[in-house]
């Protein structure tokens, strides 16, 4: 026998799916889930729930898919504090500060990495989120991209190898040879505890085809690409993103026309990470003309030590309304559905028959509210399935 | 027997007396805080505390006087999540928009309002509110003003008559009939509950006349002024409250040179409300020029439903540092010590012997955190005196 549960009187109910409520969230008022064997079973009214299962009253609250977010940097030891004080101050963001990260995640046991993980991972699920991403990079040796991703299989099934994070300091002058080790030997190790393999293709990291060397490598060897891209500055990552089918083009606050229409034309989400340019004072991406064009966004927390310490998927709701002009509705459905599609996952990201019971009730009646009420912790309960083996991507 | 417990280890103490420790924020490193009676009795090194009291082992938290929010609105019912989404598509905001608010708040019984305040007051705590200014203003009948600020004072100490928020309708046409009505019986009947009078004196609420004598009644009815001024638009509220010694001149989002220099030469501290820019879309005061010309700062959530419906001081302080420029040190300072200049309070905003034993602990090893992990509740634990009786201000 397995266990039956019904979520009762949810006032209102995202589904996204289109299909079920009204409008692009597919909204159903009044609304009841079934839960059985950790997946949605029934979506519908509650005044038609078959009475008969366990219920959970909601008691008017609002329901939505768990956040789903498909960009972070959880595997590293200590924090930048000082720097983010100083670039408040007047001083720029660049990608070196990375290797401060790496230093400290070099030296740290196993042990206090995996403990970081652990206390990041309960931060993402008490604000919310059902489903991470994340990525090495701050290891930048064979020896400790692999223990990065090792440690991270054990908390997420959505790993990334991002061996080319940026080129570390014992390559200074020599990005050709650590390209190499990347595409090669890390690789090697990597590989069996990624699903996905990404560069930070950008001023100060990798040129387009450093970046294309080492996403071939990555498909050549099962993984599937995704790609900071367009970040720092205007370059052909966007582009490269596309010319290789990514599930995800990320950051994507420098792009021309160009860039724009063969994201909308494509399968590549563009993955909007406020917090970065919150944290770094820079100016946001341009959601409205990605939208416009018929874009698919995701939007998700960057959280890593340098450029974006949060995990808070409601204050990226916020941001992208406030900033990025995004709809409350539309910044809902690209912390959901955008992020499992950035995911290429068709399990989560969505409350309808067969998906996931990966839940989230907000202690207010609205999604709207995760804008409205910047923030405040609404979170009141998270459901959330356990991890599923290993698919290839 | 009173009882004394002592919080070891704390990793980094802010006190705000410059004469305990470091800087303006008189930062103490391995400290630890004595209290007795609800009070702070010691503070100091944590190897220096008498061994045999009640210890409380901090593990290297950073710890901070509670946050002290001079300024929020939280008698009323209903939202305005609807408002709010059709302004961040594009309509401007308004003050009459408050008028919504003031008919929930008529139709709403005594018990709905004073559980809505509750649910507030909660929100508040959470997020490491010790101490937070409520006013009237969605009633504006006498019975309503009086009925809110009762239910108001049983919270707290801080209770603000504002029945010049908006002309209500039933009084289009005839403002200064309405002024007579505040400045008159319902003051009378409001000055009871309140330590504080205020005036919304701007574009659409009232002018510079009104607000004169609706303040100087309240005055001579025992009542201290604070003033709305220069949030809309420039006008001559900032002037208005040097001139009348008021605590604080509340939003300060357009001045020129003068309302700078009468800031900086005079009492009254400038309030700062960073929410409601970032729940308008509007841009933010300049918070550098005034600290730079010597005012005084304190930031408040103006926690409402129309404007800014955030109870978080947490992200007040990120976004005073990310877009108003203050440093994470002085946003702190702010949020604390600022806003208890705000209410005229010695007692609170501080950590020193004699001092209430208000007192935050974090998730993190700095008070920089709170602006550096934008959007994460770092909150570990609150302690928060009980209410003292009401004090002539």
């Amino acid at each position: 026998m397995s266990e039956t549960t019904a979520l009762l009187n949810i006032g209102s109910l995202v589904t996204n799916d289109p299909a079920l409520g009204d409008g692009a969230l597919g909204i159903i008022t009044d609304a009841a889930i079934v839960m059985q064997d950790r997946r949605v079973s029934w979506v519908g009214r509650s005044a038609d729930v078959d009475p008969t299962t366990t219920v959970i009253d909601l008691e008017g609250r609002a329901v939505l898919p768990g956040f789903v977010d498909s960009h972070a940097h959880l595997m590293f030891a200590g924090d930048r504090a000082d720097e983010f004080a100083a670039r408040m101050s007047g001083e720029a963001y660049a990608a070196g500060g990375i290797r401060r990260t790496v230093t400290a995640t070099r030296a740290a046991t196993d042990e206090h990495l995996a403990a970081n993980l652990r206390r990041l991972a309960a931060e993402l699920r008490r604000s919310g989120v059902t489903t991470f991403e994340t990525k090495s990079g701050y290891g930048l040796t064979t020896i400790d991209e692999a223990r990065a991703l090792g440690i991270a299989r054990s908390v997420t099934d959505e790993t990334t190898y991002l061996g080319a994070h940026v080129v570390p300091a014992e390559f200074e002058g020599r990005p050709d040879d650590y390209v190499a080790l990347v595409a090669g030997d890390m690789l090697d190790s990597c590989a069996p505890n990624a699903k996905w393999i990404d560069v930070f293709c950008d001023r100060g990291a990798f040129d387009v085809d450093q970046a294309r060397t080492v996403l071939l490598a990555g498909i050549a060897a099962g993984l599937a690409p995704r790609l900071h891209a367009n970040q720092l500055q205007h370059g052909g990552g966007v582009q490269l993103a596309v010319e290789l089918d990514a599930a995800s083009a990320d950051h994507c606050t420098h792009l021309d026309d160009r860039d724009i229409e063969a994201l909308a034309a494509s399968n590549t989400v563009a993955t909007l990470l406020p917090g970065a340019e919150f944290s770094t004072r820079s100016p946001y991406p341009d959601a409205r003309r990605l939208l416009d064009a018929g874009a698919t966004i995701a939007l998700a927390t960057d959280c890593n030590p340098g450029s974006s310490y949060t995990t808070s998927m409601s204050l990226m709701i916020a941001l992208a309304v406030r900033e990025m002009h995004m709809t409350p509705d539309e910044a809902v459905w690209s912390a959901t559905r955008g992020g499992a599609k950035a995911l290429r996952r068709s399990d989560i990201g969505r409350l309808s028959p067969g998906s996931r019971a990966d839940i989230l009730s907000l202690n207010a009646p609205s999604h709207i509210h995760l804008a409205y009420r910047p923030g405040v912790d609404l979170i009141d309960r998270v459901w959330q399935s356990p991890l599923t083996p290993k698919v290839a991507a």
